[in-house]
């Protein structure tokens, strides 16, 4: 772990993001997410949204042949990533970043073969959509309690507490309901 | 206008709504949406998002050629569809559908010919997104104001009013800011 790298300013190599357009409304506004012909388009695989409780964190998990593209239109949601592939020039390195509204929407592109997790840091619930290059497969991923002394990070939350049961890749909690928040 | 039906169990030819699975979670729950192996699927365009204000109405729209594939993650919406195409068995018809949380999510597939608007049915923000089957292309689109005599329904709405302003095909108004909600 000689390379180690943390912080808000690493990177990791072949994790982009990259703000996308919002179009306000009186009504509501228009936010795009991903085109045919995105830079980050390859194929189209499945289409999904994942909710995230106030506080609550998902993760570890790591694709092995998928890519995630990954936008936050509701809410505000910390990604960390940690980079384990052997011939990376970013090995060993931990790169935590911010997406979602309502001043930092875009997609964010997860390759495969890194470990990832994320959090709600905002008050409110929020949702993540992910446009990913193939259909779910479960041979195809692994997970990894959030505990796991194998990625240099510890999550933290003021609501839960992370369980001694390595045999599940989630925090042991019981979130309170949301408090009721608009959109963004 | 002779085959004019209306009310919530009129169908529209090739306007399908499916159940899709919620999986529940005490983190937040993972919501399906589409998949390269759905009975929906054909190619992929465009992938976006559509906020909407409680009450707020978008609408009349009508594609020539695109196929709108709709899922309501956050909130409830009414949606109505207007049959103009001169070959359809269902020609006339007007279809209501609702979609949404928290018992009924599901994918709203609307094929290009018909007119649709909708209107955000709940007492907070919701949030709908469109997986269509190729990308925005103004060229390919029509409008009509929402109070327009060519289509046989009226909008309501609590806190806003309709315009007499028919060159804008949305209701002209201010809505104030949403209650504070949970994502359901």
């Amino acid at each position: 772990m000689d390379s180690l790298k943390t912080g808000g300013n690493a990177q990791i190599a072949g994790v982009v993001w990259r703000a996308l357009r919002v179009i306000s409304d009186d009504r509501g506004a228009v936010l795009h997410m991903l085109r045919a012909d995105s830079p980050e388009f390859t194929t189209f695989g499945e289409a999904y949204f994942s909710e995230l409780r106030p506080q609550a964190v998902k993760g570890w998990k790591l694709h092995l042949r998928m890519t995630q593209r990954l936008v936050v239109p509701v809410g505000r949601i910390r990604f960390v990533i940690f980079d384990t592939r052997p011939s990376s020039p970013t090995l060993g390195t931990v790169m935590e970043v911010q997406s979602g509204r309502p001043d930092h929407y875009g997609l964010l592109t997860i390759p495969p073969g890194l470990w990832y997790g994320f959090q709600n840091v905002g008050t409110c619930d929020a949702l993540i959509a992910n446009c990913a290059d193939m259909m779910h497969d479960p041979a195809e991923s692994k997970g990894l309690p959030l505990g796991s002394r194998e990625i240099p990070f510890q999550w933290e939350t003021t609501n839960a507490v992370l369980s001694g049961d390595v045999t599940r890749s989630i925090l042991e909690l019981r979130f309170p309901s949301a408090a009721r928040c608009p959109i963004h």
